[in-house]
């Protein structure tokens, strides 16, 4: 398997990602266990695996979906049939940024923080940290796999605390019916506003 | 969403999937728990559900590709990597029955048994058990996703006895250099004879 | 790239696949060309190609259920939304042979044939066609992704007339809103049974 | 289903995607076909249609990382085994920004720039382009998808001049025996350069 890569890049391709050095420093930031609240372990598939065997940029993203249906189905009463919801969330803008690589048959922990919750957008900040690479199993049991787990919990401490991957996303949500943009319900919003500010 | 349709499938339906009674009943006794020997429980994602709001079809290969991995590479030593393993398994058939269907975000556990051990090749059995429909939730743990576990683990308690889906697959195992069929290795045989009759 | 390492599958790895001469012979028949009715061109993605450089097994399902939905849309006048369409198919059953591996960025040929149209359910057979290894270039053209093409057309000849995958699957058709299969209108039925005996 | 929602997303959201009216003129021109070099239409498949009737947001990376794939492969003489090939491209980030959804069986056009060759990183521009809502029907050939066409070429006229997705990504080419970053052979980088003043 090929070793993590782009750990090593060079000086000017960082600068071509991180663009000042205020973005450098948000990255850092980004990176660390405590700038997020909610926290939904992964289950790699043999599928993630492209053909440098390593999970390919495109499943990542089906990760952080993942993580954030989940969060708004088990928390916030999303309910995601177009024949009944008053309103379905649409993805405007996402991103990624990779820093160490992960394959199959690795189990990663996705994490969710929310940057604003506005009256019908939601803007998400994501990130993926790899586990400890020790003998000792980490115990989440299946009950995270229902309900996640969020900031304190001493199963954190199974992962490491510096992600590999991070990203953000935005979310719009309208009515199915009209397709217009519509206001969050006040539960809806108050359950994302628990990952406002979780460090 | 959109409940079970082909539970109430008509009879002659039935006819043009299972061709005979014989394969009614062989059929009947693939959807039982206690046909299988090594147990893995599937993380869905948000991107696995289709328009119709059910598992695409195409998913559950995904999810028995993985236990299959999973099992080759946890119990039987399987390298995955091209520059140094000395074979690696091609597919040459598989099928599914989809009985029920499942969604985004339960998370059902996929089960597997080893059919024939071939010189070079392996049959395998598959099938998908959706979670019990109770309150209570089941308490399977992280180990479990690394390990995945075995017959007789009481934590199959938590999951529904009838299959909602069926499969099956070969694995024909060749040498990457000269991509030939390769014999298995004794030990590689072994783990594998060890899910022959899990009943 | 590993070459075509099932082409040479041993003799008894074959029979756990083809458990009978009739049905090697039904899967002779099944990857000929004049089997089937209905063609359209595949584009393969990165993404399709899994750690061993080939196309995955769960892709072909993808690749097959394109075709299927792209004839029912296109010439049958199925309506894939939930909240207007009178009937939705559901897949019951279905099966891949794998013969010889494809990849990325290779341009097959999926093809279809109705085998059987009952009152709510149809059974369909499927292939993948490898295009000739010539220089010369096949000359589809845009229209046949958007339309696809039938038995009869020249261009057909730009591809092999042996198939390196074939499949069969089973719908069944149901209200969205009962969830209880129904018929089949009229002229879908007669959409489909064009393509019940091409040769 | 649903038609665009987010093409009228209240100012406050815009702005939290866009955040100077630089980045938003930027974006602007982003979104014109004149931007761009080369492109490839892009097959949509059932499977890519989310919950909600539309292209998931994860799929496009998947059709990103094709035109990248395709043209490095049949422009720049890029190997993709890991077994023979001297260098191998890794994301380091990506992101898009989407304006307006498409959906299968859609078959809209991708396309591709380069905005800078660094010693081993390269930094692609990338976007979706969807067809033009017109009864005549495009008449892009299969040379198109295989050769894909570059800015100039007459069928051009045949998509919307106005992207429906835009997005971003940088490549680092590393050494799959050493992991570490390798300098890009000339006529690789000549190749790219082609692509990084279309306009």
């Amino acid at each position: 398997m090929i070793p993590c890569a782009w750990r090593r890049l060079p000086r000017n391709a960082r600068r071509s990602v991180f663009t000042s050095s205020a973005n450098l420093r948000a990255e850092d930031h980004h990176r660390q266990l405590e700038a997020y609240g909610y926290f939904l372990p992964i289950q790699t598939r043999w599928q993630d695996n492209d053909q440098y065997g390593h999970v390919n940029n495109a499943v990542y993203y089906s990760y952080f979906d993942t993580i954030i249906n989940h969060y708004l189905l088990r928390y916030c009463g999303l309910e995601t049939s177009l024949l009944t919801s008053p309103l379905v969330g649409f993805m405007v803008t996402n991103q990624c940024k990779y820093h160490t690589p992960i394959s199959f048959p690795q189990i990663p922990l996705a994490a969710l923080a929310v940057e604003k919750v506005g009256r019908s957008s939601v803007c998400y900040r994501l990130a993926l940290f790899p586990p400890k690479p020790t003998k000792e199993l980490p115990s989440v049991n299946h009950h995270d796999l229902i309900d996640g787990f969020f900031l304190g919990n001493p199963k954190l401490a199974q992962f490491d605390t510096l992600a590999c991957t991070t990203g953000s996303s935005v979310h719009v949500f309208v009515n199915p019916a009209t397709s217009k943009p519509t206001s969050l319900p006040e539960d809806f919003r108050n359950s994302l506003q628990k990952l406002t500010s979780p460090a």
